[in-house]
């Protein structure tokens, strides 16, 4: 805790970093946190609808505009490294390898907190199994035997940040981040993603909405902070504190 | 949120504030936030078994004992208020008047947290109806039209503290408190309770296991923090905050 | 444990401890088990549709009829003791005075356990309602305060048995119960409740399915015993036991 | 189910009816529906913040208000009838004659479904109460039994409407209204409710979000039909249907 | 939506689709829906424990002998498409191409709805993997990078049948189908699963029950619609509906 | 179940068995019960932190610690028969071919009951994938046409043997097993674990306080039965009894 404080997020599809958590990324590299972003795949199959509409379209096509938005939208929130695994998605398959891989990013970036989906998701089954891969690789990262030499991983605390369909999700928000001062980044990359355009506002209004509750459940009438955006996220571990 | 903090505390009976949320109290207390305990009942008739056994034993002299344990324990703590409302037990009966009262006390104290049961107990309906009231008051207490004039209840967050067995009340702890430094407080306090000698080791035991889940969950074998008594807490509602 | 073992059924109306649980009751009384039944009250509001259907009909001839059918069945199943509370139902409406005459009877049973509702049903507030109170008289009849000088209750296990819609009341069997041996006793009773024979033959169903459950669950094609009648039961305390 | 289709709304607070089911409110009533809504009070204590920081405000002038609001709103939604109980808010407290008189409503309007809050809210105990209220009513105008004479009340749906903040009341909404062709009368009705404007932003962005999810369950981008603006509902019963 | 309706039935063993959904299968024929089953395995080796318990058996009799009894009952229910996949049974595996194939079933029919198994059994680990594999297939069927060329699926509805222990598997039927018309059909089916004979009965009894729960549901004592087979389904996806 | 009485115990590491359910292997070997268990791993890379923070420790030499660690806990506690898979872990990667072996174990066991890890542990998925296995072979072992000619398995009860954080598993234990009798064979077991000194007095506690658990649900106050050590299990399978 005495040196830099480093995150890390692990995300699904090219997109879903800015979506559910790019105001996080950009707060947090604003106060000095190095955010790493794992992208495991371009969302190249299933979240390009828009350009496999359009005729001729190749993979490769796709996963270069693709990957150019990541990166522009990268660039926006201001990621300290995006890390682009290229797996493949719909479905995303995790070999012994990947995993490793995962393992190696997790020491290497030695994060204070990771983000990433939500538990379940019957729309999109990339995401769950995502998490799921999430937390068997903290548990690899953490065994002494694993690569004995590599510095071990403690027990960072993994956000779980917000999906499409909150309620058919289980998700359930336990902590709210007031982004309203890094809102002009989060909007600018959300821009970046010309495939989507149809989720741009959708976004925005989310951002709203999770303000109104910021400021709810900060004392709403009676002190409550105003908060103009926000994101919500949920705990996976408790935390661990001196005073309530 | 300049001026002074405070806390409040709603114990079913006598004890509970003891067992369950006694580090809290005595550590805030130390961090110069004022902490208000009340008291519901003595648990005269429900949590007395000893002196109860005892030939010739009445109401009043197991209310006097009680009492006289819950101030001295109170006292061990440094609580800042002990409130007594005295409204019997087994089973707590709450009127429109002790609703009132509790509302009153809330909007007196202006706590920055609040500290009651578990949300579910089969072994002991006072306790799940004691959280089902604070919420109810809570409410009212945020009300602009409950006695206009008033000064009116900001959002303060309330902790579930610790039940007897918490797989069966559906307990989840999402928050340990390392309570070290002020457990010779709640050690003397724990032996302020004559009537309950039975749960003494128990409540130690306790305060050893949820320490080594401190450790655990502040980073376990790699840089997990040194703790030797802990206390856990469950939250209602969610945090608002600038940084994860 | 070493005296005579009792039993002690809560049943919201006068049917219920006939569906629900009449075979436990018979295969007790036949164990030697004393089982005292309570009945709320007769269902004479919400569960007599056929007899208000009859022109000219009053609640005292409601209450008469389902009274006589409700003494019937308790024949036929071997009940111990019959006790009609006629409280009034749809709804039930619990004063002090009557839940401090459900704690009495719990003293004076002293039952081994004790069988109710489904702690959730929407279709019947009634239910869930019981099933609340008699936690909560569990709780005062184990008060060593409340009416000093009576014997203490211990901690009877308290059974759910089997609504009419499991699924919506968020029911689960734990048990399974064996009522062949007494299954014409069961069937007897049922056919003394004239007024709802459109639920006979569903109750037929249950037990037939839910000795195809026992047999599953003893070993199913591989040693399952053989078994005709069943019925199941959901427990709320956890059993303590000197072998798994 | 041959006459006239009927609906009915029970509204905790004078403005729930309009946030929460505005739209169901006026499309049915366009479509032949006839549609009751019962307030059981005004919010007049606990959600007219803006009118009490009024110096000199009085309870019968934030009364006289928020009944007005809630007139205007429900005749621009098309309301068929609206009904005010003035029971007083914050907290909520039904005696047997509120509860009768809601039962008696229930037999009057004979509705084909019906519409109310969550079944948890631990902002709000009013809310949850209400709900908990509604089932108990609804199964005593099932009784045949309570005034033999009156109409008795079938089956009819309970749809839960939109909470504050759904993830924390435990709210799944399982049916999406599209109610774009009558959003300009729900957004009418919510600008009635000028005591509190800093929801009305909050609830076109929930409306267009749901609207999302609608596009979202009915094809998405193979097929999904375009919809602005929607509703989310989440059905207590079964439904039984000839065709799925 | 103008052209034909079509459903796909996804079973894990041969006999599944037939007590679980024979109902809802003939009926959707008789209405001109043309429904797909698809047969993972012949439930060979976990469910024809009669055919084993005789001398001699090998592998291919048993196969044969479940592949007969499932071709007639399809042909007894009217079954437009009948696949057999014979991937093997307890344990299923499925395997990166058994997947696709189930995609390539998924977009060739271009079901309107689809039916599968419950999401947790404990009992049998194929059923809840079958479902888990459907969701993922239906994630890549919606991948318009997937095959491209192929018409993309669209958000068809997944109803899960009942599974032999609702209450074990925490099933909930949101959904009650009447099947009074083609219970013939059902039970001629059923009568085709020759070595199972000992759940022919079952499944009669729970037609039965779940008829009842049709009638509580859509009226009970005042105006309930007759109905004496019926089948129950859960949902996964919310509705999208014009009306309530 | 006239024969000799068997139990099997699935450990994903190798010390898991001791901590979580050493008492009820000394308990049930004293009765009678030939226990035996199977370690899929020593633990070797992710519970032996101790061992691999010493220099130039090997994977070989952290195994055959563990191996000697495991065979002396085992002597210490009878256990009859301990097999050891040494299949890796952290994670644990369950190929066809050890699922089979497990199988054949199963068989050749032929268990009246089993005992493994909690369905979900976050801070360790070999925890939860370990279950998930065993219920998968429990469903292989029971099909008859699995390696025709081995003796089919039963339907043995599954208990969920005592994580190491219970709430954040989710694990509710509903049997309390007093293991007084072999305490001093537990402690023992407990204090081959050299590697985890740090768990020693942590398991202690937990059996002291289950003991406190055990004397209040068999009566508390009234009747409660003294008990100095104990074991907490959740069942996943309902019971079939003859007598509640």
């Amino acid at each position: 805790m005495s040196a830099k404080r480093t995150a890390l997020v692990i995300s699904a599809h090219a997109a879903d970093f800015v979506w559910r958590c790019g105001g996080a990324i950009a707060l947090h590299q604003e106060q000095g946190v190095d955010v790493t972003v794992v992208c495991l795949s371009f969302g190249e199959r299933g979240e390009s609808a828009k350009l496999w509409k359009q005729p001729g379209m190749t993979l490769e096509r796709v996963k270069a505009a693709r990957r150019a938005e990541a990166e522009k939208a990268a660039a926006a929130l201001g990621v300290h490294d995006l890390i682009t695994f290229d797996m493949g998605d719909y479905p995303l398959e995790f070999t012994r390898a990947w995993k490793d891989r995962l393992v190696d990013v997790m020491r290497a970036v030695q994060p204070d907190f990771m983000l990433s989906h939500s538990s379940f998701d019957p729309y999109n089954t990339d995401h769950m199994l995502t998490t799921q891969v999430v937390l068997e690789c903290r548990s690899t990262a953490q065994a002494w035997g694993h690569n004995p030499g590599q510095k071990v991983l403690g027990a960072p605390q993994l956000y779980l940040f917000e999906p499409h369909q909150t309620e058919q999700m289980g998700w359930k928000p336990d902590t709210f981040l007031d982004i309203t001062p890094v809102w002009e980044k989060k909007w600018a990359a959300i821009q970046c993603m010309e495939g989507q355009e149809h989720l741009w506002h959708f976004y925005r209004n989310v951002a709203e909405n999770r303000a109104n509750h910021f400021t709810r459940n900060s004392g709403g009438q009676s002190g409550g902070r105003a908060c103009k955006y926000a994101e919500g996220f949920q705990s996976i571990f408790p935390r661990t504190v001196d005073s309530l």
